[in-house]
């Protein structure tokens, strides 16, 4: 089955360069008397790379019958080379039986060029390689399920769309308000417009007080006339407020979204948990677009600590494996690697995590393959920028930002030492696939070192924890890298035992306050057994939002402010994001931890259930694998699960069953 | 006064990679009983890069008197930030007395963002830099002379039209033959055709047999209805051929040029060499455009070797910065430098030879700075391929040029080492321009090196010359290194004297048949004062171009053959070019050695004016500087020089004279 095929990494770095575009803040300007408010471009902070504008593309096969291939180009400038004749677009060609050799090449200007070829051996594919002059010659070609038509167009995302209308809508404050109900993204659509007005101010809102307070919003766009109605462009809201505007107009928004086949699933006995994780899934939905997004309703970017979280959570919500390698190749961008990924450092370690983390959720070597020589031009820069003693070193255009957080933090932080000698475990695993044996004996060789190094300096025996930082004396101690070193298995357990007293139980070491940073303290303290910290949160912090009407989750929830204090951010108004992904992580925590499942060999090859009634009654629910769903189904008197593939086990207590193919296991308790 | 502004680069990245993509070329297939005439894309073989769809440039500056700006870019994905506020487009700003800082940020993905502000001190020019976030902070924007007006859209290069008719039409070989009397270039119109069709195929030469030949013409082009009238895509041609027709329709040209202002001039008693100067100097115009052309008709692209020519006949023409300046530019494209300028490694090091000599013609000493950051990373690309012993090495990817010739050249050749050497000394020469103390004494240091090595390893004193290769053992002499080591000062007087009369002397030694090395024969021969050999083959070689009715200068020319024999090249039938750039030496020959003129100081701070007679009676013409012209009059009883600039300095045999700035210094022979 033929796909369109492209310069390798040109989809995403095309899709990328407008995602990273995309974003506008609103500001109101004194206009004489009046004021004006207006929808203003923001720039990303670092370089967006777009893709190369000239692909040639190549395939040498034998073929045993003859076959007929078709050229589509998305661009009159190109042609397709078989056997050294050239031939325009449009043109049907007879391969006979034998060996040959097909390349095609254009040039597209304000896109990518793109190519596909109907046949058999030669339909346009992954299998088709850069051409040997190109100086990445024999990458495999760009392609994804998502442009397999021969009318499909890469160049424009692949979103489905669905008519929504608002639940309600009322005359107030002067203007209109329209309530969808819930968060929401698309165009938005007004039509029966009174013929006196050619552009309609929309004043949109996460909240309701956002979008009444138009001159203070975040967002607010001009719907324009267009074939008769009023259009803006697509926005995230679950308001929309008309100021000084009267009529009553009937109005509706194109939804867009990604259909993520939603895979992973739980219900159990406490519906506040289950309205939770639909919110959640809810969540994911919107950020999960051409890469994972932040957040839908700012910046609508793909950061690399965002999305290394999301990556979690996809993996137990729908395993969509062709978002995770978008998001990958998006926040890589072009060569020459010349800052870190978003310009924080600890991102780009996320990055060598999550490739590592990607290939061990689904096994799916082809692209590790692919992306293998980008790792190593972008590990070549963060090598030349590391200090005479192979460890990380801040340098002035380092971002370190680990998290909204008060570190010591002048010098090399512990925490990025542990992330960087992670990224070097995660390489060194990945050069072990690609046969790079120099390369694995490299990074293994370094990460014993890293480990030895980070022990020796970081470790405070009074504090009986990590500290931030060996240089200043100040021996401050915060949570972050202490647990990094229970994540990554970086000490002793001797040592992981006090830093579990001394940091994690300590009350006197401030607070994780980012969902952003509870994502990684979460995930360890249930790998400590401790799920009740977990559920207390669900409860209390999640569950604080909800209560607050929260539709989806937020970027940061403090249940001591009130009203408006809690959509205030980096010193605006509204600037919170109301619909952050990094929220979504009780989807992981309740898949690995409470379901209990998780991948033990790559892509699923061997995996384990081993369920946690925590806090509730009973629960039943899935997680995907790449290729099906594992079921568990768990009460106090029973535990089942069913999964249509080899290689599992169920552990209940100290008991371990294996888990037969296409079979329910039941065990009473 | 105002220009538009961009990223450094962009302008000439973006129009690089539209003018890459241009080439096409012919190719008929047999449809059924009929056959069919298409033009079909031809790729470059090397890597084009686009500009950077990004930009945000700033500029901080005290003011003492106030002033407002208004601000516009070519893209509403765009914003000025005035002293930390932000603005739309359009947006028109005053400033106070003080310290300001003005920053313009801008997203076009089909193109390249660009800017213009209008104020006194904040007009937007060159002053203004990249912002500090990105990977080339500090460098300065890009401008153009030809982008100062507002309405200007730098996406559109600034070409000139003029409306041009053919000088005859007639019926012929069952078509309609139009013939424009010589060489143009331009979109071809066409009216009142007869309405039963709806394309036309045109057929393009130019030779009268080529445009007949329709089914192996280098170039045709399908005419469209637009408008009522037939258009076609920019070609060029003398001939229009439209074959199967029989309407004389009305047709003419939309002339497509840059308007050169010519300032060089030669004028002598002998017609022919003025008509072959006015040959040249049209063969110039049609060649200079967004950089350097090699030729006009097929490729249309930038080669570095090509271009390196018409840098020297520019300076004698008409002393364009601007052109020159784009055409370094795009040669040498985007980071990271993956492999050499058009992957010939002799264009690499011409590169670096012509931005010196640049600046030794112009004085330009912001090019040279804005420049030279770009050219120590092409340098860190050129030593990371060097052998051990610092010399060129042929690498799997080097395209070993040097001229269309039979070489000892699977080895590390000689002209490759001088052409190195001399690039390192122009690196070390800008290294100095630019405070770059370091890199201009490792410079400095590896000429010499460099000069020691090519003597002790290249010269064959059983054949008193340079030999090709001294690894292969065969002493395999050509005209090539010699040449340059003449040109170059690279040897003793001792050897020089035996190059001359062992190989420039000697006829053994095969001949230079391409017009692009002798531009650099006849260079080192007039060094040598041997004018004979230069103007005998200004009557033989360019003047048997003339008697077979050329308008433009030939890629190549050899008088054994005969009829369409000439216009065969590459194995095409008609694919040789008949307006090549590379042919338009004598404009630069006769200006530096008849007029004699020459900067003997950067940018002619100091010159000499050393006329020559040569085999003329009488001469007069002008060769252009930077900031006027320097006129030269000579005949058999007189030498006249005038020029409005100081530092002149008249040779005459062996008396000089000084120069008067603003009068005519006149010498009685």
């Amino acid at each position: 089955m033929a796909k369109w095929i492209w310069y390798p990494g040109s989809l995403e770095l095309y899709h990328g360069m407008l995602l990273h575009n995309r974003r506008t803040h609103a500001k109101t300007y004194k206009n004489g008397k009046n004021s004006d408010t207006r929808s203003i471009f923001y720039h990303p902070m670092w370089r967006v790379d777009g893709p190369r504008h000239n692909a040639i593309l190549t395939k040498e096969a034998e073929i045993f019958e003859s076959e007929v291939i078709e050229f589509f180009s998305n661009t009159p400038d190109s042609c397709i080379c078989v056997d050294n004749i050239t031939y325009p677009p449009n043109s049907k060609i007879e391969l006979g039986v034998g060996r040959h050799r097909v390349t095609v090449s254009g040039f597209k200007a304000d896109g990518f060029p793109a190519f596909y070829c109907t046949g058999n051996v030669f339909a346009t594919d992954r299998s088709w390689v850069v051409c040997e002059n190109d100086d990445k010659a024999g990458r495999h070609a760009g392609d994804s399920e998502l442009y397999s038509d021969v009318n499909d167009n890469p160049e424009i995302f692949k979103f489905s769309y669905k008519k929504v209308e608002p639940v309600s809508v009322k005359c107030e404050k002067g203007g209109v308000l329209y309530d969808f109900g819930k968060e929401i993204f698309g165009k938005i659509t007004i039509s029966g417009v009174p013929k006196d007005y050619d552009e309609l101010l929309l004043s949109l809102g996460e909240s309701y007080e956002e979008a009444i307070d138009y001159e203070m919003a975040n967002c607010v766009v001009n719907a324009v006339l267009e074939n008769g109605s009023f259009t803006s462009s697509s926005c995230a809201f679950r308001y929309i407020f008309i100021p000084k505007f009267s009529h009553i107009c009937e109005l509706f928004v194109d939804f867009e979204y990604l259909p993520l086949q939603t895979r992973g699933a739980f219900r159990c006995n406490d519906e506040m948990i289950n309205k939770l994780w639909r919110v959640c899934e809810y969540t994911m939905l919107l950020n999960s677009r051409e890469g994972f997004f932040d957040g839908i309703k700012r910046d609508r970017w793909v950061w690399g600590g965002d999305a290394y979280q999301s990556y979690f959570v996809n993996y137990y919500l729908a395993n969509n494996n062709d978002i995770v390698k978008r998001t990958t190749r998006i926040l890589r961008g072009a060569d020459p690697i010349t800052k870190h990924m978003n310009t924080i450092c600890d991102y780009t370690f996320y990055w060598f995590i999550g490739i590592w983390e990607y290939y061990f959720h689904t096994g799916d070597i082809d692209f590790i393959s692919d992306i293998y020589p980008d790792m190593l031009d972008v590990w070549a820069f963060v090598e030349k920028r590391l200090g005479d003693d192979g460890m990380y070193v801040r340098l002035p255009d380092d971002w370190v930002f680990i998290d909204w957080s008060t570190f010591d933090s002048n010098g090399p932080m512990c925490a990025e030492q542990m992330l960087l000698c992670r990224a070097y475990e995660c390489l060194g695993m990945c050069a072990k696939l690609c046969g790079d044996d120099k390369m694995q004996a490299r990074c293994e060789r370094q990460v014993k070192y890293m480990i030895a190094q980070i022990n020796q300096k970081y470790w405070c025996e009074e504090k009986g924890a990590f500290i931030d930082d060996y240089k200043s004396g100040k021996n401050n101690v915060t949570r972050h890298a202490n647990i990094f070193a229970l994540l990554f298995d970086y000490t002793s357990d001797a040592r992981k035992e006090s830093i579990v007293k001394n940091v994690i139980y300590n009350n006197k070491i401030t607070k994780i306050t980012t969902p952003y940073f509870e994502f990684f303290e979460l995930d360890a303290m249930c790998r400590l057994g401790d799920f009740k910290y977990m559920t207390d949160m669900l409860h209390s912090y999640w569950g604080g939002m909800l209560e607050l009407g929260a539709t989806t989750v937020w970027e940061e929830f403090d249940p001591t402010k009130s009203g408006i204090e809690h959509y205030e951010m980096y010193g605006g108004k509204y600037e919170k994001s109301l619909c952050h992904a990094w929220g979504a992580s009780p989807i992981y925590l309740l898949g690995k931890y409470a379901l209990g499942v998780k991948p033990t060999g790559a892509g699923y090859s061997t995996f384990e259930v081993r369920p946690n009634l925590m806090c509730f009654t009973e629960f039943e629910g899935c997680v995907p694998t790449p290729s099906s769903e594992i079921h568990v189904k768990v009460s106090k008197s029973e535990v089942c699960v069913f999964a249509d593939i080899d290689g599992g086990t169920l552990i209940v207590g100290d008991k371990k069953y294996p888990i037969k193919k296409g079979e329910w296991l039941n065990i009473k308790l």
